[in-house]
């Protein structure tokens, strides 16, 4: 069973914007680091993925702040499954303080998969392998 | 009656990843910049709306990306009012391909506003002359 | 003989910081923006460089911060050649307020250029027309 | 005798750019990120500089970079005091690749310090034990 740790990140001056606070695109670019760190985890980096040919875009995105996250801070993001089908894939996140845990942000993201020539394909038929590794992600926060 | 014109942006380069097309976190951004615009348009632009001390984070982010934008690309971005009561503000927004007018992008951002003492007011209440202005955007895209 | 207009930047919220002013990295930013907009008006656009396999990278930067820009306002970023041998080139930018055309920041960017097998070539032997339309920059700003 | 340590930056797909390696422009975020962690490793978080009313601008920028770096590294960047007088600060990097400690940049940030009322302090006067503390960093790499 594959083990899959949170990612830190240490908030970074220039992250913030002139309300004191993280500018609210970093959310996104959080969700990305996190996306990044759980690939790594199981095995099949996405500079792996790329290397074999495989693009994985973002098609949607959603985020909920709830509570601001300023400079001086440390949050820690968690990623799990939402849905997989060998063909879209839709990861949820939770960007919690990591003083005490509460929850600044959640959100989602929506991907395909593309192959080398650009065009939409079945992890599942093409790359069995990434597919099961894929599988093995837990599917809640843990 | 207000006339609101699309925001044009230019790709930049930084603004692209090694997939060789615009990184997705940079619609959140463009969105904002169309926000931005449409305010200045409207005679209240965010710096004197901060100046009178009232803030207005983003507290929700929704974005479908349709077709990559690549560098050497214009964009056009149109705001237009989704939801608004004066306490809660809904913008949705198009991204446009400047050379053919194919929608690459399209999203949302849910907004409340805050007073000078960061805690959630009434623009109708508080901000009458600004409520009436934010009434007088568009509500579909022009 | 070339006409070299300025680029024009409106500042974009998420380019400010907690200090409540323009990001430092911002302006290596908006050095790229001109340099881009220098060589689309010159009518060798950087897509275009890059469709014909050369690629510019940035070697050296360098940046005088001397007054900070603020959200709100509009700047202006002209460019000139510092110096250009077909191998190397260095350009020289400078930021300023256009509500009263204050010099914010100057700085310099050196750059080389590689062929699509990502080797050193010089732009006068391997692309003569590209090397004279550089040489048609101005030296000095305008 | 204070010890510092490199700051470890893992590089994320969003630094990357078109020409598939990291943008120029986070060279110098990452020497900001580098200079936050000193900070913090002396005891005297950028945080809570900021709480007590001292600000320390970037005025100068310097960066060279003699090797791209690729999404899938990991850099250290190490930073160095090259001159400190109590009013100005200038700080010396060095971004290593951290598989071979390929140095792929080098670079410098000048900085001075301003009071709560936005003028130039002197550390040494106004803060004599920040300014200890800064003169106990480093003045090479380690």
């Amino acid at each position: 069973m594959q083990t899959i740790t949170p990612w830190i990140h240490k908030v970074q001056y220039y992250e913030t914007d002139q309300m004191q606070v993280v500018h609210h695109s970093n959310f996104i670019r959080w969700f990305e680091e996190c996306r990044v760190h759980i690939l790594d985890e199981i095995g099949y980096g996405y500079d792996q993925l790329e290397a074999a040919g495989i693009a994985s875009p973002v098609l949607t995105i959603e985020a909920k702040i709830g509570k601001s996250v300023h400079f001086g801070e440390t949050v820690k993001i968690r990623a799990a499954i939402e849905k997989f089908d060998g063909i879209r894939l839709t990861l949820k996140y939770e960007v919690l303080r990591e003083s005490d845990d509460v929850v600044c942000c959640t959100g989602k993201t929506g991907h395909c998969f593309l192959g080398a020539d650009g065009r939409p394909i079945s992890l599942k038929r093409k790359f069995p392998e990434v597919y099961e590794a894929f599988l093995a992600l837990p599917t809640d926060f843990v």
